[in-house]
Formats: C-alpha cells, structure tokens, sequence
C-alpha cells in the first residue's frame, strides 16, 4: 500500500465547482485533493503494471477517461500518472519504442463546469491528446467498448440528487433542521447510503458499456472504515457546523426556518463494504483491491486549519447555497462565521479521514 | 449539384467568435453561415452515400470531427446532416438494425473558444457522443487513424497568422494604409495567398495522420472564382471598408495610422484552382469533388443587409481588434461607422460572393 497521505482532511469536491482563478475558485482550494492524489499514485502505477492487459486496444491508442475532471490542476497529475504508468509498462514490453501507444484522454464533469478554464490551462507539453466530455457520469457518455481505462477520483462522492424522502415532509427521513444526514435519524442516514449505492451502480452500469473487457477503473472517494460512525468523519462534523451556521441565520431572520429545512448537501461517504456489495450487485465488474487509506494530521495551526477547510468547502458547496438561498445569504458572512464555529468545534481533534481507493477490472463474460 | 445557396453573403467566422448569447455574439449572428449549411446538405448526404466506406471502422462506432465548431448552433445542423447521411447509408446495407454504429463526434475550436457556451447548448435529444477538442486545426489533434470522417465550415478562410511579410516594414509585402489585402499590392496578395495554402498543407497533413485510409474530408469554405478578382468579393469588399473606417478614426486621432498600418484582417478567399493544387502538391488525399456554389442575393433592405453584415464582421473580428487597439477605439463607434458606410457602398450590388464546397478521400497508399 502507498504510503499515508499528508493532509489532514479529505475534502470534497462539487459540481460545479467554482471556476476561474479567484479567492474561493477550486483552481486555488484543491490542495487537500492534491495530495491524496499523489499518494495513490503507486497504487495506480502497480494496478496498470499487474492488472492491465497489453493487448486491450485494437489499434495503437488507449482511451482514458477522468472523471469528474472540474477545472485542474489536480486531474492534469492524474492522468500524467496514468500515461506514464502505462508508458513504463508498454517500454518493458515492445523493443521498437516508435511502437508505443497514443494516448487520447477524455475530461469529463458536468456540462457546467468551466471546461474553458481546463481547456485553458491544460499542460503545454503533454504527450497525449485531450477532449472534453460534458455530461452526467451517472448515465452514458461514450460508444460501446471504447475505454480502457476510467479514472475518477474525488467525485464519486456527489450524490447525482438529494434523495428524496430527505425532502418529503411526510417522510420519516425528513431532514428538518439538518442540512446534512450523518448527524440525523437512521431513515435520513438509510437515504444517503441507498442513494450513494444506486448513483455507484448507475455509475458501473454506463462504465460496463463503454470499457472494453479487461479494461480497468480506478475509483478514489473519501470515505471511512467500516466501524467508523458517520458523525465521526472529519467533513461529516463539518458539514454539521455549516448546518449550525445556517440554523443561526434562520434564528437571526436572515433566512428561513424553511429554507434550512428544504436545504441538504448531496454527498455521502461509504465504507469498503459498501463498495463492495454495490459492486458485487452490479456485476459486471471484478473487484482486484480495495484500500481504505487514512490520511495523516496536518501540522498546521488550528487557525490555518480552520482557513483551509473554510476555504475549501465554499469552493465546493456555494453554487449549491446561492442556487437555494439566492440573495438571503452573504457567503461572506456565512462562511466567516463557518470559519469561527470551526475553530472552536473539536473536529480537528475527533475528525477521522480516510480514502477509499478501489481496483475494479471489466469482466470478459458475466461469469468471471 | 445542390441547389444554390438563399443567402447575400458569406461571411467569416473568427477565433474566438464572440461567445455568451448577447446581441453581438456569434450564437445569434450566424445565420448566413446556416444558410450555406442547409444549402450543402445533399452534397453531404451525396458524398456519404457515394464515397463512405463503411468498412472503415474496426469497431461499431463512426468517429466524426467538426473543425471551427465555435458555440453552435450551426455546428450541430452539420453534425447532425452528417450522422443522419451515415444512419441511412448503414439502413440500406445492415438488415439487423441494433446494429448499426454509434457516433462519436470531436467539436474542436481553438483553446480560446467558448465551449462553455457549446456545451451547455447540445441538442438534449441527439443521437451521439460527443466530445469537445480545444486546439488549432492547423496542427495534430487526434491519435493516429482515429478519425472516419472530418467536416469544417466557414473556418479555412482564417489563417494561422497574418503572413510575416505584411506586417514587416522593409518588405514589399508590408501592407501600410490598408487592414486587409483585396486592394493592396500584387505582393501583398501573394502573401496572403502563400498562406493560405501553406496553412491549408498543415491542416492536411495532420488530418493525414488522424484520418484513417479511406475516411472523408469534407471542406466547405467561403471562397471566389478563379476568375473572380479580390477586390470583387463581397466580403473583401466589406474588410476594405472597415479599413477606411479605421483610418477615418487616425486621422481623428482617436488611434494612430501605425495602429492601423500593423493590424490585418487573418482572412483568405481561395478560388477551386489554388485550393486543388494544394491538395494535389498535399498529396495524401484524393479530390473526390469540388464545387464552387453561388450565393444568391437576398431580397432584405439595403438598410437590414448593412445591418446584418455590420453585426456579422462585429462577432468575427471584435476579439482581435480589442487585442490590438486596446481601449482607444470604441467598438460601437467603429461598427455605427461602419454601417453607415457600407450602407452608401455599392457592396450590395457589385459584391460577388461564393462557397466552396470540397469532398477529400484519404489515400490508401501514395500512388492511389
């Protein structure tokens, strides 16, 4: 296994994020993202060198996808991982090196991410081809059988919706006065899990069409451990906070009660065993490691701790608290005292991190 | 041959085009493009029916690319033209009708383009995959033989870059007083002309490496008679006179005539004779078909056509005269100016306007 990621918190990364290079831009808040990537980055070069079949392409280029791209820098690490895995185990393999595949990646996110700032800021000297795909990872997004490998890391996280019972008043898992699911009822937490595992096999589903047999995805998704509670995950106690945050709002008359209440954040954080069955169920995929990596404690200051956290959840989640709050809410404001409420809270102490990071290869037959 | 265009101009389509959906943008001042698009509709679907070969793709899926794709929305009627040529070719030769291929198809336009714009505004209904590729045309693109057919509209016309010569003071090419070449000197022409050609070899000799053997190239471009002088096409005629108006605004000392002097329209109109010997001298492609389509006069108002051009030239070139009169030349004045001249013009009358239309079949082997 790679070694423990430097970072303190697994962070997430949202659809859209924000765009451009400003203050709160993802471009500037997606370091946490960063050096989980980098950690993984033997567990990437070992799964392409043990797992991936040579003879997967028909002709001489391999097709990656990543997805849930947003605007880099993150994704560009990545995939340059990925080629140069893939790179150093075509070198062993083919003496005339003018013999080595091309490489055309495909950066997917939603059809609102600023694909302009990634398609402006892609690597000048890469050595392979780049397209963009907009659209749902969810559903369908290339032809038949024509990747072979899928790379997704950080995105897994966003729930394609909010379920909906979480919204349905006359529902037991009615999310009042929460914003977020892992300090709320076992109907609410059911929701979450429910829909995490059918947004995972809609995600395995698309991806058995389009990957060749033998063809690999690699899936990297914050997470926790099995025996981990939810409100012990270091972003779940977060995300709580910013909910306090807005319920004091609402008691201040800058917004609703209501508001609040129809208010809840699309994420969720599985464990291995969730994957796992989610996998299983779906079929079509064999599932050749699954990792639950921890990620270490940073050695800043709780006040540069707080800032980063702060900063790095605005870049995610403000599209979404515009889009539902409108003009009510100051970000300014919120986020300031989100700021606050964080560097009083304990979550630094009692926030657990971990990443999921799970191998999956296409089956030839459904019978593997 | 089809039936000729219902259009009184055909005008040029920049890099970047104004993008977003504003009064001047190219999303909402590109109807005389549509127009030629409609028109070439049953070369298109001739071309596909006469010269495809659907033995072309070693999967089932057909990998098409739109060359100066800008933001739509003409792009998805070529598109589409396209992907409904090949379906019915397919229905006649295939009795088994879930077989028929899929269709991925590569919008590309230069990094600078507003794909954001491209993206959030494809048909929700249509019937491929689609990816958007961010880079010049005039270079590689794609992995090798991974292209089965390449479509380009109103995009050749720009160059790659204004020839060096004419914005060089010590050559005879250097082209002082004028922003555009129609009415300039033999020498400034020819300059012109060499590139052209030298950018459409580049554009062939990468499409060379992508297109796989036998796939199709189909070209249509805004372009001229070989008999046809340049200072007799409709556009030329149009450039010229927004020359005039930038040199009206030095001698009011709104800019300076070195301003002027150094700024270059980077657009050709090639006539067929000059865009066959490049393919010929190319040598990598076969020419399958070459048309030269008059455009015919439109029945609008003096008053509406000056209008429309002045709106037309505005979302092609505004982007590179920002870049270089900066903020000394007020757009609105420029283009206000610019309408009322080319309303006193005799544009409308003597201006002779034409499209090329180009069908290019990749060569088996160099002595095809």
């Amino acid at each position: 296994m790679a070694g423990a990621v430097q970072s303190v918190v697994s962070l997430s990364k949202a659809l859209p994020m924000n765009g451009g290079n400003g203050l709160y831009s993802y471009a500037n808040n997606s370091t946490y993202q960063n050096k989980a990537i980098v950690a993984v980055k033997d567990l990437i070069t070992e799964a392409i060198a043990e797992k991936l079949d040579t003879s997967l392409s028909s002709s001489n280029t391999i097709c990656i996808t990543e997805m849930g791209c947003s605007v880099g820098p993150n994704t560009f690490v990545a995939v340059q991982n990925i080629v140069e895995a893939v790179l150093n185990k075509y070198q062993n393999l083919v003496h005339d090196h003018s013999r080595l595949p091309e490489f055309l990646v495909f950066l997917n996110d939603h059809a609102l991410n600023d694909f302009n700032t990634l398609f402006t800021s892609l690597p000048p000297d890469r050595n392979y081809y780049v397209a963009g795909v907009p659209g749902s990872f969810h559903g369908r997004l290339f032809p038949a059988d024509s990747l072979h490998i899928v790379h997704t890391s950080y995105a897994l996280q966003w729930l394609s919706q909010v379920p909906e019972e979480v919204e349905d008043v006359s529902s037991p898992a009615w999310n009042k006065g929460r914003v977020y699911y892992s300090s709320a009822g076992d109907q609410t937490v059911k929701a979450y899990e429910d829909q995490f595992a059918k947004d995972l096999d809609c995600f395995l589903h698309a991806r058995a069409q389009e990957v060749v047999c033998g063809g690999l995805i690699m899936i990297l998704v914050p997470g926790r451990l099995d025996t981990t509670p939810h409100d012990r995950v270091f972003s779940n106690i977060s995300y709580d906070i910013l909910g306090s945050c807005l319920m004091d709002m609402a008691k201040m008359g800058i917004t609703s009660q209501e508001k609040v209440d129809s208010f809840n954040i699309p994420i969720y954080f599985s464990s291995p065993r969730e994957v796992e069955a989610t996998i299983e169920k779906n079929g079509y995929f064999s599932l050749e490691r699954l990792e639950c990596l921890p990620l270490e404690k940073s050695q800043d200051t709780i006040q540069q701790k707080a800032r980063a956290v702060s900063y790095h959840i605005r870049a995610g989640l403000e599209f979404l608290l515009k889009e539902h709050f409108g003009n009510e809410i100051i970000m300014d404001e919120l986020f300031d005292s989100f700021n606050k409420n964080l560097e009083k809270s304990q979550v630094f102490e009692l926030g657990l991190t971990y990443s999921l990071f799970a191998l999956l290869k296409r089956k030839t037959t459904l019978i593997d």
